[in-house]
């Protein structure tokens, strides 16, 4: 058996504890598997821990462990973007393998840190950054390597997959559900970065890349949280046979009209058929379906988060380095292996992507108007005039002052119309609210 | 760029053309994440094809392709056990890598091939054996390598599944729907590989011995087709909450019996929960769920058959072969890539197979008897004194003679045990015919 491989663990919280359990527990199979040992060496924290095996040696300083000699590969899960990322260059500089869950830090400066990366010839692996413990960085980057991906979609936050999923099975309002995934620490305490969508958001930039190959833009991504999702238009959904999720897209438009051809980045709550096998990933379960030609649509599901599936990503990581370290050629040329964005970094392309106005979606319309003659015809009239075809409508009877909910599901139209045609409807003297709007996705 | 890979074709069929189309539909795609050029050198065809580029050298030599200087790689698609397997010796004595979608030549002979492949230092890459497009040979070899394998259960037979969906949706007989399936080309003339559970059975022994990490046992696997499934069942399962599929088992039992520790490698129709995702793949989709520690549960989905799918699997081995080709270290030592059954070879294990007698699994029972009074306190007294315990009971109205069918749910049990209780229960004066049994699995 060759030498050990050793590990450096920056941050051994939730996930830290995980890959440490993780090794204990497996470090059968994870031989048998490499035909390597695979010891951490070296554990940086602030506090010293006594629940951690004398053998490894604990420090507070985490720049020294990322350039340490007694170190092949580190691993960093202090988060944030800030000192996290001065770790990793180190690292880098230093020749050291990087592996991260951090995906708020690559989503906002991977182009960067792989630059540096792929300069000193090491990788930084990023598994456990999308979609917890699906593979799905394996599967886009590798397994579909054949194929032209058409677009993806994903539960990619498990607080906003739980909370959505509650509300359903249980007719609770989303306030009350938000406090019990608190509660149960799903959710952070400043619950921004999960129910606006920015978690998503940071995930979903990282898959459009490796999809598409492009670089990472973040900034880019259009973002809708669930905040404003409420139980009536969760019923009303649920009554016209879709379920509301809330989703991350990255769709690439080619259009006859160039100005909605390009790459779509979009994260927001939707309306997909309730028999879609994504309507049925429940609780804190994340999937990502990915629609590619020739394969047609794959679906991959599984936990997204905590410390055991996040641990086995950064273990796959581990494992993929394991198995080539000492593979490069005799000019230490390693550029053969998978690119950090799936496609070789001079071959990444600069594909428009679209604003929001110009993205083509479906939608579910909520228009509260007062029960007059006519008021169905004038909207209908509207949305026709606007070139938008109504796939259904729900008219509901008449509650408080005569005012009845119209529920309008259209067939998809570039966001632009619809702004155009919702303006119009809410100028009609009998419409008394602002339109509520929801996209909606076939899955088709 | 580097020099182009060179690829060989033996057997342009549908998944063969289906590899010629994806490689001229997605060339650039192709190009951009490998940075190398992928061209078909060779096709080996016994009838001269008009319709491949003229580029292409064709012929009826094929042992001469598997040896020629012109191949780098050789995708081997002409099926069988006999010929296919001459092809493969060749193509890796003479230092070829092979990629295969031959799911019963690796079952029977794996073992053997990937022992010469490992002798001649080339890979033997077989996404395209299991479940089509779905990349579960990566998942597991890969992206689970950190795990421990509890169990994995898999749709992997298209027709089967396509045949068990139709029964249910659309109230269909067996033998009704396989003679759609053979019109719409999904079953074969001779339906046998299919609906007796042997293609499953072949896929399911290469997915347990990369689960497990031991040597394939393709004769050890215990196989039960659909062919006996009416719908009857099918709408009794339905209306206990569950739903009839055909699955393929490995299960790794510790128990604290040393008769029913072991490796459980099972193929058989099974009741799982309705709400289960893997209860709602329907059609010739397939799917596997595989549990595993630390990881849990993770599902993935797609088509297992058909040109497309099983040509995105054939490339997405050539794309991997073409990433880590001219990897090799200075003494030509490719030991560090992934093993081909995910363990290092000498690091298989020789754990026990069980015979069917020792498998564990719940139990459907259907017990045709006269509705005399007494008749189910005797089968549930019989169940009792066994150790058997029920889950739910159904007694349906007394239909032609005043018989009952009686359907019982079991806990997990032993077949052993099973066995004698059912022999016991068919002895029982009220009870009028065999009983009908179908295993049922929980999926937690």
């Amino acid at each position: 058996m060759s030498k050990p491989i050793k590990l450096a663990i920056l941050g051994p919280g939730t996930v830290g504890t995980g890959v440490i359990n993780l090794i204990n527990d497996n470090l059968d199979e994870l031989k048998r598997r490499s035909g390597r040992d695979i010891i951490i060496t070296e554990v940086g924290t602030r506090r010293q821990r006594d629940d951690i095996d004398a053998s490894i040696v604990q420090s507070d300083d985490l720049m020294a462990i990322a350039s340490s000699d007694n170190v092949d590969i580190v691993i960093e899960l202090i988060g944030g973007t800030t000192f996290a990322k001065d770790l990793i260059m180190q690292a880098i500089k230093n020749g050291k393998h990087v592996v991260t869950a951090n995906k708020a830090l690559l989503a906002e400066h991977g182009n960067e840190l792989f630059a540096l990366a792929e300069a000193h010839q090491v990788h930084v692996a990023y598994e456990a950054a999308v979609a917890g413990g699906i593979p799905i960085i394996k599967v886009m980057r590798e397994a579909l390597a054949a194929n032209k991906v058409e677009w993806l979609a994903g539960i990619i936050n498990g607080t906003g997959n739980f909370i959505m999923s509650e509300m359903r099975d249980k007719g609770r309002p989303f306030a009350d559900v938000l406090a019990e995934a608190q509660a149960l620490g799903y959710a952070e305490a400043d619950p921004t970065f999960d129910v606006e969508g920015i978690d998503a958001a940071h995930k979903l930039a990282i898959l459009a890349s490796i999809a598409f190959g492009m670089p990472l833009q973040f900034d880019k991504v259009y973002c809708e949280g669930i905040t404003g999702i409420t139980l009536q238009d969760v019923n009303y959904a649920e009554e016209l046979g879709y379920r509301i999720k809330h989703l991350g897209f990255a769709v690439r438009r080619d259009s006859a009209d160039s100005d909605s051809s390009g790459i779509e980045l979009r994260v927001h709550p939707t309306l997909i058929p309730q028999d879609a096998l994504l309507a049925n990933v429940n609780g804190v379960k994340n999937a990502v379906l990915v629609n590619s030609h020739p394969l047609g649509q794959t679906l991959y599901c599984g936990d997204g988060a905590g410390a055991g599936a996040t641990a086995s990503a950064v273990m796959a990581d581990v494992m993929d380095l394991v198995r080539i370290l000492g593979s490069d050629d005799a000019e230490g040329n390693n550029s053969h292996h998978v690119p950090h964005l799936a496609f070789m970094p001079e071959q990444l392309s600069d594909s428009p992507i679209l604003r929001a106005e110009q993205m083509t979606t479906g939608y579910y319309l909520r228009v509260h108007a007062y029960d007059n003659p006519g008021v169905l015809a004038d909207i209908t009239r509207i949305l026709s005039d606007a070139g938008i075809n109504i796939d259904a409508i729900l008219q509901k009877p008449a509650h408080d002052l005569g005012q009845v909910p119209v529920i309008i599901l259209t067939l998809p139209v570039v966001e632009n119309q619809m702004n155009l045609a919702i303006e119009k409807i809410e100028q009609l003297d009998a419409v008394t609210d602002k339109v509520v709007r929801i996209r909606l996705d076939e899955l088709d």
